[in-house]
């Protein structure tokens, strides 16, 4: 789909993707329409998939070259002097409020690669792995957007884990990870007490963006019995800006992991649609302190056991309420290759590290390292993606 | 500290309380003062703890019966009749707008016990539990006021845990739970990457309200390794509707637990002043369909390792931002005595069950059973207290 727009070949933000976001500029123009006006898309999202649908119809129909409403934009300079704003005026923010934030555990991959180190391969999944998708409950007030720098956490971690008794030290995370994730926003709700049924599912959801979910591996591993990880995750988690809308990642739709296995599965969590993962190329991108990009991952979207849609069944099959702007994380995305991890820890396993570009070395990240995650689906000119998830690590605050 | 009103002598709600929540009714009126004109707390929460000091203290002022303001109410009877609302015309909600609900373990008894059950005495506590106050990202979407009605959460449980390969059900919760807890609601914010040290943690909190977190402890055994709850505690947390400011509690501080424990962690989590937990006498009754209240369990909320103070302060030392309006549990609250426990499995551990007034039995809760926490310090017309924390357990939604 051609634009009259002079868009990019390689914009993952073509006419196939149309994705929305909140900015802020000093002269930014103001929409008479009221959802299109405020500080969140919450109001947006919550018209609900169909108008989600026909707004991007209607501006994909606007911005192409062959646009059936020439007068409107194409040949309207003075509103386009007003409404197309040059990115570098421009800031982006969280697009949503997030009321709760909850991640999942569903990369198969990346289970089975972190049960393997702790458990040995023969025990690497827990029972319930195959039964449902695993999820905790995150920290939502953290959720930043990408370009935001994060300090290291401080916080307690065993320097000497084999002592007995075991005693904790307080000290900067010396095993600060990324995840590599997509996630997805709510758009309608449901209410408390009413599950939401498998195939209706899909049509809660508004779109996805990219996610990075840092992680203190140390901080981790001492705290997480018996409740699960919590100061580990809760000091930020970085999202792209920009909403794709689910309806634009309908053409990249394919079989995830193990699709047998839906046969097996509780009938609420049969998904009909058997073609329930997308086909998008992932990476991960470390670039040092005045060194240059060194590629140190290339993933895929597919690597999901579990779909956005079993995720909300399974979240509200208790009753549990999901509000517009709630976010879903898919969990950690890795393949099953060497170099197609989606984190530092199933590819240096904390002992063999990875080489940057500058030939330094990395088992964990540094300060001053900035991470880029990009995800893209599609063909040039027709690319339908997230644009750069990017986060730079801080240094940790003085000890107290 | 008498009042000019009509204060019932056993009322939680005496002067010496003056506790603050969110209302509506067909005939309020409207005050002009912008926090108190709003559907929650949030604005007047943020303004900080001398702003909260100084309005419960105008408010006690006015309502006593040696009032300084008489002109005010006392002897303003058309003011007194667009104010003073019977409680009869007014329905009560939660009273913040939670961002982040986060639920600690801080509950040693409790703890203990739980861990007595699954591990036995010797290793009961895991090794981190005296260095950090345990907790876990609960879910804020379902936190609702006392007296709302909750169903019996679906999920998957283990019918025969003992089979190979394990193989869950889908089935109704069978061992439906309680957790008395008390929660503190956030005031202030800090920024995100900015730690809020122990001794100043206090004033970030607005004040505290009495909490059942529900538990299905069935779902939990199956879905909790390897990253914590998540259904078992996501259908509904139910909280009393008003806020007891932290200053109303100050006469009823003491020591908590194990006062010695605090000489051996962590600076960060080491607070000046010893007596950080509150002598709060707290029960437990249920009612049966059709039956009478019967007492179940009384404890007293010293049952605490950590104080909330703790608790924010290491929620936030990797630099987690806390929000106006976030809300951070307790753990469960449980004595070492029988009939102390504050929750079922502790009591019964599912095998010795518990008898009601009407001789029937209980190991976990049935349908139409309503529980109703309850905590109240002081003496007879100066009790500051949360009033009832009521719920009553609706049936499961039928099968899909």
């Amino acid at each position: 789909m051609a634009s009259w727009l002079q868009i990019p070949k390689n914009s993952p933000f073509s006419l196939a993707n149309i994705p929305f976001g909140i900015i802020s500029a000093q002269s930014a123009s103001r929409s008479h329409l009221g959802v299109f006006s405020q500080p969140t898309l919450n109001a947006f999202a919550a018209l609900g998939r169909p108008v989600h649908r026909q707004v991007r119809e209607y501006l994909q129909n606007i911005l192409k070259a062959d646009t059936s409403y020439p007068q409107v934009l194409k040949e309207n300079a003075s509103l386009q002097k007003s409404v197309l704003l040059p990115l570098s005026q421009v800031t982006n923010h969280v697009p949503m409020q997030i009321g709760d934030y909850t991640d999942f555990y569903a990369g198969l991959n990346h289970a089975y690669n972190v049960g393997v180190l702790f458990r040995g391969p023969e025990n690497a999944l827990q029972p319930n792995y195959k039964h449902l998708p695993v999820a905790y409950h995150g920290r939502a007030s953290s959720v930043v957007p990408s370009g935001t720098g994060l300090h290291r956490p401080n916080g307690q971690i065993l320097t000497n884990p084999t002592a007995n008794p075991k005693v904790p030290a307080f000290s900067p995370c010396k095993k600060l990870d990324i995840e590599l994730e997509l996630a997805a926003f709510i758009s309608t709700p449901n209410d408390l007490g009413t599950p939401v049924p498998i195939d209706e599912a899909e049509d809660h959801i508004f779109g996805l963006v990219l996610m990075n979910d840092w992680s203190a591996r140390d901080i981790q591993a001492w705290e997480y019995v018996p409740l699960g990880p919590f100061n580990a995750k809760n000091f930020g988690t970085t999202i792209t800006p920009w909403v794709v809308l689910i309806d634009a990642l309908e053409p990249f739709r394919t079989e995830g992991l193990e699709p047998g296995n839906r046969e097996s599965l509780l009938p609420y969590l049969r998904e009909k649609r058997a073609a329930n993962a997308y086909e998008i190329p992932l990476d991960v991108e470390i670039t040092n302190q005045g060194g240059k990009p060194t590629q140190i991952s290339r993933s895929n979207a597919r690597n999901l056991l579990y779909s956005f849609s079993q995720m909300v069944a399974h979240h509200t099959i208790t009753g549990c309420n999901l509000n517009t702007g709630d976010l879903l994380g898919s969990g950690t995305i890795s393949g099953t290759e060497p170099h197609t991890e989606g984190s530092l820890l199933e590819q240096t396993n904390g002992k063999n590290p990875l080489k940057l570009a500058d030939g330094s070395e990395r088992l964990f990240l540094e300060d001053g390292d900035t991470v880029v995650l990009r995800g893209m689906a599609g063909t040039e000119g027709n690319y339908v993606g997230f644009g750069d998830c990017v986060g730079t690590i801080l240094p940790a605050h003085p000890l107290p």
